[in-house]
């Protein structure tokens, strides 16, 4: 992955919960960075995802401050005055105001951060300011990902070739923390505010919108996007301008990208799940039906077992609320038809789901029958890796 | 469990899936006895419910055919003729109409349902008559609970002594099937079918449906009330008159006590957990609250764990969708009270909530703060076993 000119990365072991690893990333931006970001709906989201709104809101930023272990989550008024006071530091090491500086951390819910340590690691990066290798910040960033996650696009606007350069932790833990999901985006080109909002929120739609790990929705959830402008690109006027188009796209690309790795490497993952449904009433509907079979725990065993048990696929839509023709229901598993017209198909030869079920990727297609809307899902499956994972004890 | 006046139990060996054991119950109702029945909500019902409700819907019945080890679900306009055919064999049984009959299937989706069986065990019935018992009836109907479930309730309306005797199969599968659920009350009370559709309602509204073992909505979920009318009480007009005030109290118990033996016996479960959720907002946003930690594999698989991780209900009442205020959220596990004013109390002990946790009663208590509705839901923890049982291959 190339540098963004305009990034600056710097990681350190903080020790705020893992020993022997780098666990806290410093990101400098370049002046005059614009920055959007998307973040958890939790009523209980995190006091670093309260505060970054707010940074996110004025569509600039200096620095971001990213740590793993501890996600200062219901941590009540000393949680929000230690991402006040972290925030502080960074922009001290940075030389920007704390407004400036983004904060996202992940790890366990209800602790107090020990900023202590957080300071104390940032008053040793300040020294030493070579940027690091985007697959150490992965690594910092991460809890228990099994591998760190990261993705690269270059494309022109106009023409001036410009980078794309995103990171990403996923739903790993080793003992006490939640699913929880950051990814952060840079880019070199120059992109006002409301057009990179705008390409966020358009390109999350259909990335990291529609995975599923478990079904449990993280209180972190953090995706960043920040544009240095040191390419010096012409300004796009509008997110739809034409020479977007092809940013627009590596954008998008780079975000399912990127979501897709998060996906893989699902606590306990074995098998990698692509769920197509079609021929739904609306968008909405298709996307209901889709979460319904990838966040069922029956369709997921199932799949964890090679089982071609496809009455659970009906199971799942059926109590999607999405709307559907029975008599019309039709269900494919790796793009062996199985159902038509409200039944089995006469020459349904289980064995050949069988055999696809026993590959690492699989896909589940099922058409509604009653529209033309669309939506695609990934998922992984349920394992005894899971159970394992989340029933150890916090040590 | 007492027998009820004019109900009559007929079992049998019908090899429809399992070998050596009773997978098929007939019973008998007395002539003029009401029916009132709630049913899943899927929209890939079986082919036996969208029988049943019909039926239900007339408020009269004769019999029930139950069987177990395939649901009738997904198997077109053979399936829907399947099950006339084997109402009308059951009509001939006991000398009624095959509009005056029942049906429940449960057990593997998209299979043909053996109907040349059924007629077969239903021609060995007709000669011997005498009663089954409630315990050999509710073994008939299940799949792979671990124990039978029934329970029983006598109460007066006005003078009259009535009894309620129910049976109910829960979620357990040998290989294929999905988690069902059925349940069958019988009672001798004399109930016009509008007051009895009455009780059921809302009976089931806090049994029933406050239950969760894993989130799967079943395509066979079928609970029917029979009153026979042989106690000869005086018919009551209206679900709340007076005289009945024992007997809907008495309904409501039974319902719940069948309801809590399902997810003591849900697929794997190690514990049974009481959830309640109160300072809601509303009636339904406790419900939702409630369901969502109930269903979140994090808190199940904690719980699993005997780990006192509760920023874990944290996350799932935060993605609920219940309106909260973080500021007076207050959790406790065992009657321990953890957090307090948006944070953990100072004083909490986790010693305390992981010896709750060793035991296998749990029960988890959250005020949103909000208002003052509240909410009780029942569930069981997230286990290997689970796992095991529902990834194993069909044989």
């Amino acid at each position: 992955m190339p540098a963004i000119a305009g990034v600056s990365l710097q990681v350190a072991r903080a020790r705020i919960k893992y020993a022997g690893r780098d666990d806290l990333l410093l990101v400098t931006l370049h002046r005059g960075t614009s920055v959007a970001g998307v973040f958890t709906r939790s009523a209980t989201a995190s006091a670093p995802v309260q505060w970054s709104k707010k940074v996110a809101a004025s569509g600039k930023a200096r620095a971001i401050l990213i740590n793993s272990g501890n996600a200062n989550t219901f941590t009540g008024v000393q949680g929000v005055a230690d991402v006040r006071s972290t925030a502080a530091m960074a922009g001290r090491a940075v030389g920007c105001r704390e407004s400036d500086v983004l904060i996202a951390s992940t790890g366990v819910i209800g602790e107090p951060l020990p900023v202590d340590r957080v300071q104390r690691a940032l008053a040793g990066m300040e020294s030493g300011s070579r940027s690091a290798s985007w697959i150490r910040a992965a690594r910092a960033i991460g809890t228990t990902d099994t591998y760190p996650k990261g993705a690269v696009r270059q494309v022109r606007i106009g023409d001036t070739e410009v980078s794309l350069c995103g990171i990403a932790k996923g739903s790993g833990m080793i003992a006490p923390d939640m699913a929880t999901m950051l990814a952060f985006v840079f880019t070199d080109a120059r992109l006002p505010t409301p057009v990179l909002r705008t390409l966020l929120k358009e390109g999350i739609r259909t990335s990291f919108n529609c995975i599923t790990v478990d079904s449990d929705t993280s209180t972190s959830d953090t995706v960043l996007l920040a544009a240095t402008g040191r390419a010096l690109n012409g300004i796009p006027q509008s997110a739809t301008a034409p020479e977007l188009k092809a940013f627009r796209g590596a954008l998008k690309e780079l975000l399912t990208d990127l979501a897709i790795q998060v996906v893989r490497d699902g606590e306990g993952a074995s098998k990698f799940i692509t769920v197509d449904v079609s021929g739904a009433a609306s968008n909405a509907e298709a996307r209901k039906a889709a979460l319904a079979i990838a966040n069922s725990p029956l369709v997921k065993t199932a799949i964890a077992g090679e089982d071609a048990n496809w009455g659970r696929i009906i199971m799942a839509v059926g109590k999607s609320g999405a709307r559907l023709f029975q008599k019309r229901l039709a269900i494919s598993i790796g793009g062996i038809t199985i159902t038509h017209a409200g039944e089995r198909v006469g020459s349904y030869d289980e064995r050949k789901v069988t055999k696809h079920l026993k590959g690492t990727e699989i896909s589940i297609a099922v058409d509604l029958g009653v529209g033309r809307s669309k939506s695609r899902v990934w998922t992984c499956d349920l394992t005894h890796d899971y159970i394992r994972i989340n029933a150890d004890y916090r040590t």
